[in-house]
């Protein structure tokens, strides 16, 4: 079946979670937006390009740092309102310069930071 | 520094995205909503509960069905607005049956579904 981007479910800005995973390692590196435009561009370029809301505009993936998500997989999931793409990865994920941002945890009820930022990020 | 779910960065509806992954194989099983109780639960009983947003009440995640998530790790992102809640998982994780929810893939331009529903789900 010749998949349609407008017939996944949007929120009411237009927009739907898309979770970044590492296509070697399997980590989960981040998660951000996309709208149905996104997703076109996404799938046509083979770059992951999300949503900005902060910046209301296209955000492709490391355009800017060099650290660029290659798509490897594009996945919906089973109620077609969550996108898994799985990627190549090239350099931290994360704007904090971190492989991936969800370098926070709780243990024993306390908030503890368990990943430094990389050497050049 | 201890943690505090109120400190979590919720949408208008006061919910915050959590991805669930099994500890063991690293898999991205599902996605859905928490509200800063269903975190606070999430943590104190180790059970992972979600908020449901159809059915507007907490989502004991397979108390109904048995296929529970028990916590691993719980871990926050770097804008604190989405989680990622290391489990195991007994059974399928999605309501389909299958072990994850991501089931579908685009292909060369072609939606199609790469994983049944288990035996006996």
């Amino acid at each position: 079946m010749t998949f349609d981007p407008t017939t996944l479910r949007y929120n009411d800005a237009g927009l739907i979670p898309a979770i970044a995973q590492d296509a070697a390692s399997g980590e989960v590196l981040m998660m951000a937006w996309m709208n149905a435009e996104s997703v076109a561009r996404t799938l046509e370029s083979g770059q992951v390009t999300y949503w900005s809301r902060s910046r209301r505009s296209f955000w492709v993936k490391g355009e800017t740092s060099g650290n660029r998500q290659t798509l490897v997989d594009f996945r919906i999931d089973c109620d077609r309102d969550c996108l898994l793409v799985v990627v190549n990865q090239i350099g931290p994920a994360c704007h904090t310069g971190r492989r991936n941002c969800f370098y926070t945890a709780v243990r024993d009820g306390d908030e503890q930071e368990f990943a430094a930022p990389e050497v050049n990020a």
